[in-house]
C-alpha cells in the first residue's frame, strides 16, 4: 500500500516537533497502523537552522500544500484565525483530510468548518487544541461515550498553572512570576492570552461543546484572569485548606450550561490541585464513571505533536482501513515483538530494607560492610531505638539504598540474614523513581 | 436504521450495570452515535429481585445468546476462564462481535482469542478489563499512538489500594483492614487475585503487550503481593519522603521488557503517590508526550459498565459507518442541543472574599450583617491583625461563604464595599467543591 502522505503547513515549534515524531517513530507507528505515513510537502516561509528536513518539498505558499494532490492530510499549524481558515477550508474543498492544533480556529469557526468537513465527507481532527498532549478529546467524544457527563473542571493554560504555582511555593507576587515566566519561555511577550484566561476559555468551549452536545460557542464564555490575584490570597487559602487554580469549569445543570473560566478555590485535597508547574489536567465527571482524571504535559514541542500524530494515525486508519479497526493488541498482529520479558532477578531497582537486630553495637557496621562489599551505595539510614515495651529490645534498621542489579541484592540480603545479630527475615520493598 | 442488537451474558453487577447504563443513557448514546442501540437477549441464572430488565428475552443457556441471530454484539460478563473462553469463541465463530470486561481471560488466552477475532473479521474489545472506568486501553492504544512508550506504572487493584491506605490513615496492622475490606464488599472472601497481585499481574500483562507491541504473556509476569507489609515499613517510608503503593509496573529497556507487580516505594511528591482508597490510575511515559496520567474507579458496576459501553458504541458505529468517523462534536451534527449558556450572574457559588479595613471595632459585624441581610451563609472567617510595618494600620479580613447566586453576591460586594471602614475593593475568588 502507497504512504499516506502528509501536508504540513507551518514549521514551527509544533509543526516541527510533529515532523521529527513522524521522523523519529515511523518505524513504531507503521507496526501499530500497518502502512507508512510519509511527509510530502511542507509550507514554511524559512527553515530555521536546527530543522532538518531532508529531500521534502518546501513551499513558501501555503496554500499550494492545500492544493498539493500528492497530500492526503493537511497539519494546519501556523495558528491565529484567518488564514488558518482560509488554510483549513481550502484543504477541505479540495477533498483532505485535516489535522489541526488551533484551539483559537476550532473554538471560533469550528462550527463553520466542521459544517464544510462534513459536506465534503473529510475529517478535521483536533486533539492538539486542548490540553496538549492528554487524549483528552479523544477521552471524551469515545472513551467517556457511554455517559452523562455531568461537568468538567480543568487546568488547560500551563502558563497561569505555572504563575499561581510558582506564586504559592516562591511568595513571589504575580507581576516578577509572569517575568521569569516570560525569561522561560512559558509566557508570551504579551502574556494576555494566557493570563486573562482567553487561551483556556477556547479550550474550555471545546470541551464543553463535546462533553454536552451543544454548538461551539466561545463568546459566551465568562472568562476572568489571575492577574488580581495576591500571595496573600494563596496564603489565606492555604491555611483555610485549599489551592487557588485558574480553572475552566463547564458544568450542566437544569437551567442551562455554565461556561467559564476564572480563579477558583479547590479543597487541596483533591488531585487536581496538585498539578503543578506547566502541567495540565482535566476532571471529568460522568454519571456511569464517576471521577476521572487526565493528566499530562499541556504544551510544548513533543507532547503538542504527540496529539497531532494520533490524529494522523487515526486518520490514516480510517482511509487504509474499510473496517477502522485499532488492531487488539495495538499492534498489527504480524508485527508484535519478540522482545523477552526479563526475570525478577535481572531487574534493577533502589531498594527500602528493614532489618530487626538484637541492640548491638556494631550492627549497622556489619550490615554497612556487607552492603559495600556488593558495591551497594546508602542512600539514607534511619536507626529505631527498641520500644519502651520490647522485652526482646529489638533495634529496626532501615536503609535506603542505591539502584543494584536484583540478584545481587538476593544474596547481599541473605548474608545480612545470616548475621549473629539479626533476628529473622529483612523486609524488602522495591523503590521506584517513576523517571526514565 | 435498524437498532444494533446487544445480547448480555452474565447479569451481575457489570452486566446488569451495562444494561441500567444502556437503558438510562440511551437517548444520550443515540445522540452521539446516531443509531439505537437495544438489549435484545439476556443469558443469566436467575434474574434478581431489584433487576429490572423489562421484555427482554432471557435464557439459561448462555450459548443461546452466542447462537443468537438477532444479536450483533455479545457482553462476556460472566468471569472466569474456560466457559467464558468457550463463550468468546463461539461468539466470534457465529461472527458476532464481543465485549468483554475479562482481565483473567484475555492475559491468559488473548493471544489465541484475537487470532480467531481475526479469522472471522470481528473485534474482540476489552476496554473494561483493565482499570474499570478509566478509558486506558484507548489512551494507549490510540491516544498515545505516536509514541514510543518507555514504560507504565498503575494502581490497578483498587482492594490493594483501600487496603495500604487504610493501613497508612488508620495504623490498622494488613489483616484487620482486609476485614474491613472484606466487610465493605472491597475485598473477596477469598481475597488472593486482589492482594496477591494476580489481578493486578492480568491487567498489567494486557496493559504491557499494547504498549510495546508483544504478545500477552501473563505466565512471565513477576508478582508480589502486599500482606507482608506492616504499618511500620509505612511509617519509616512516610518518613523518608515516600509511599508504599501496589504498582505493577511495566518498562522496556535495551535487554527486555520488565513486567512486575509488587509494593513499591515512589515519592509522595508524585501525583500517583496521592491516589487512595479504591480509586485506580496509570502513569505511562511515551518519548513524545512525556509522563501522563489516568486516574477514576476502577471498579463498581458503573464505571465498569462505563467501559463495556463505550465499546459497544466504538463497536456499533464500525458496524454502522462505513467511515467509522465520530462526529467532529462528539454528538450527531443534527442533533445538538440548544441548551442555554448561562450568564455568569446566574451561578451558584461558594466564595473567598478578603476584605482590607482600616483596624476598626466593629467591622466585621457590619460586614457580617450584610452577608445575612442576603442570606449568605458564613463557613468560616479569619481575621488578620494588621502588619507591624503596615502605617495604615489594616485589618484583613477573609470569608468563607456558602453557595449563592453570583448576582445576590455582587450586591452584597458592593455594600460592604460602601462602607466607611472598607478601603477599596472587596477581592473575590469563587470556590468550587469539584463534586456532583
Amino acid at each position: 500500500m502507497k504512504p499516506i502522505s502528509i501536508g504540513i503547513c507551518g514549521l514551527g515549534t509544533v509543526g516541527y516537533g510533529s515532523f521529527c515524531v513522524l521522523e523519529n517513530n515511523g518505524g513504531e507507528i507503521a507496526r501499530r497502523l500497518g502502512r507508512e505515513i510519509v511527509v510530502s510537502h511542507i509550507a514554511t516561509r524559512s527553515i530555521k537552522e536546527h530543522q532538518h528536513i531532508g529531500e521534502v518539498k518546501v513551499s513558501q505558499d501555503l496554500m499550494a500544500v492545500a492544493d498539493d494532490p500528492e497530500v492526503d492530510i493537511v497539519l494546519e499549524l501556523i495558528g491565529g484565525y484567518d488564514l488558518a481558515k482560509e488554510l483549513v477550508l481550502r484543504a477541505i474543498s479540495n477533498g483532505k483530510h485535516v489535522v489541526t492544533a488551533n484551539k483559537a480556529l476550532i473554538a471560533v469557526h469550528g462550527n463553520e468548518i466542521f459544517a464544510a468537513a462534513k459536506k465534503k465527507n473529510v475529517v478535521v481532527a483536533y486533539e492538539a487544541a486542548v490540553a496538549g498532549g492528554i487524549p483528552i478529546i479523544k477521552a471524551l467524544r469515545e472513551g467517556l461515550a457511554a455517559n452523562q457527563i455531568q461537568w468538567l473542571a480543568g487546568i488547560i493554560n500551563g502558563t497561569g498553572n505555572f504563575i499561581l504555582s510558582e506564586m504559592g511555593d516562591k511568595g513571589s507576587e504575580f507581576a516578577n512570576v509572569l517575568k521569569q515566566a516570560q525569561e522561560l519561555g512559558y509566557a508570551e511577550a504579551d502574556p494576555t492570552f494566557d493570563v486573562e484566561g482567553i487561551d483556556a476559555a477556547h479550550k474550555l468551549t471545546i470541551l464543553a461543546a463535546i462533553a454536552f452536545g451543544i454548538p461551539l460557542q466561545f463568546d459566551k464564555a465568562y472568562t476572568e484572569g489571575i492577574s488580581n490575584i495576591t500571595i496573600e490570597d494563596i496564603r489565606y487559602a492555604e491555611e483555610l485548606g485549599y489551592r487557588i487554580k485558574h480553572l475552566g469549569i463547564a458544568r450542566k445543570s437544569d437551567k442551562g450550561i455554565e461556561l467559564r473560566v476564572h480563579p477558583t478555590l479547590i479543597s487541596k485535597d483533591t488531585l487536581i490541585a496538585n498539578v503543578n508547574g506547566v502541567m495540565n489536567a482535566v476532571m471529568v465527571q460522568g454519571d456511569a464513571v464517576g471521577p476521572t482524571l487526565y493528566y499530562g504535559a499541556g504544551a510544548g514541542a513533543q507532547a503538542t505533536a504527540s496529539a497531532v500524530v494520533a490524529d494522523i494515525i487515526d486518520v490514516a486508519r480510517m482511509i487504509s482501513n474499510p473496517e477502522n479497526c485499532v488492531p487488539p493488541l495495538a499492534f498489527q498482529e504480524d508485527c508484535l515483538s519478540d522482545a523477552p520479558i526479563l526475570p525478577i532477578s535481572e531487574i534493577i531497582s533502589a531498594y527500602y530494607l528493614r532489618v530487626v537486630a538484637k541492640d548491638k553495637a556494631g550492627v549497622l557496621s556489619d550490615i554497612t560492610e556487607i552492603l559495600g562489599d556488593f558495591n551497594i551505595n546508602i542512600e539514607a539510614v534511619i536507626q529505631k531505638e527498641p520500644r519502651v515495651h520490647d522485652v526482646e529490645q529489638n533495634l529496626s534498621v532501615v536503609i535506603l539504598t542505591d539502584e543494584i542489579k536484583e540478584s545481587v541484592m538476593n544474596t547481599a540480603v541473605e548474608k545480612i540474614e545470616a548475621l549473629n545479630a539479626i533476628g529473622g527475615k529483612v523486609a524488602r520493598i522495591r523503590m521506584d523513581r517513576l523517571e526514565d
